[in-house]
């Protein structure tokens, strides 16, 4: 069995537990609950970072970070699933999956402001640099929304979590300004019943 | 003409730019100066995230991060080149890259602490949580300096460019205390000519 080291609040790890379920490879992973902040979690063993998601191979060699396992979970499918082959198609799939992990890494400081500091130890020119990469994203993707025919990639992937993260965080308020995000993500959840299983918690 | 938006302090940037001269590929590109917090900036029209290194193909589209522009630099050149085809090779090199850029983030971020605050907003458990990132990366490469030979993969471009930045921000104090990366970097540095040709400056 491989070793999928987790949290349920992870956008980055719900990308690959619904890349799990669309591959078919559930029955090959084993779930562990990790401590990002504990020095003692055998986590730090398998990762220097110490972040989730790390997955542990059979043969006991660790991977990370997010985009590098799904690549590996699509080769251990036989490849071509979730990152398409034809070079046009690929990149644009990898570059939609950098753009919405680079949002998610905004909003992820953005949740660190609050849990790290102190009101006067917030800094507006940071949480607007922040706030402003997630914006510009979010009215890019607007703009125009990917496809979504058959199965998803690991851009669309990377998307739908994305706006989960939104709604989990930060109280769905992308949903009015993004009506037509709105409809692509109620489609891509109709679609992977993978989604819904993995609505994030606190844990 | 490629157009590739770059700034001379950024690690990442330096990770293209090595690529770019290994893979033969440099009368293809046009640098262009990027002010990633300049709102009239065009790199924004480019990369909603406002970062650099972003790439923008010769028919108008743009590519990022910089894992996704290397494997495009390594399409271009035919493939197999500075990311492995064969599986175990392959993801080796991706989670060395992971790695390495995951340290270069914390890196970044404790960089953004002085930027961004004063004395009194800066907060040391978050300090000691990116520099604890980056002290167990040094130390977990340090135990086991990836091999060297042939052409460079994109994880050995990263750890060289890691090397440098703390080089370039952090005075180059890992040196001492990681005799075995020290050796490492120096056989990098006179393999690959493009790495002295390009130290990092504040630009």
């Amino acid at each position: 069995m491989m070793i999928l080291y987790w949290h349920p609040a992870s956008p980055y790890v719900r990308k690959i537990r619904i890349a799990v379920q669309l591959l078919g490879l559930a029955g090959r992973f084993e779930m562990r609950d990790a401590d990002v902040n504990d020095p003692g979690d055998p986590l730090r063993q398998q990762n220097p970072l110490s972040k989730v998601p790390t997955l542990v191979r059979e043969n006991g060699s660790a991977l990370y970070d997010s985009p590098v396992i799904l690549e590996y979970l699509d080769h251990l499918a036989g490849g071509g699933c979730i990152i398409p082959r034809e070079p046009e198609a690929r990149f644009a799939a990898l570059r939609l999956q950098a753009l919405c992990d680079g949002a998610l890494d905004a909003n992820y400081l953005l949740m660190c402001e609050d849990w790290y500091r102190t009101p006067e130890q917030r800094v507006a020119r940071w949480v607007d640099k922040q706030a402003g990469k997630i914006e510009r994203a979010l009215d890019t993707l607007e703009a125009a929304p990917p496809d979504l025919s058959g199965m998803p990639n690991v851009g669309q992937i990377a998307l739908a979590c994305l706006l989960g993260y939104r709604d989990f965080r930060f109280d769905g308020t992308w949903r009015e300004t993004h009506p037509r995000l709105h409809a692509w993500y109620d489609a891509f959840a109709a679609a992977v019943p993978a989604f819904a299983a993995t609505i994030p918690s606190s844990g």
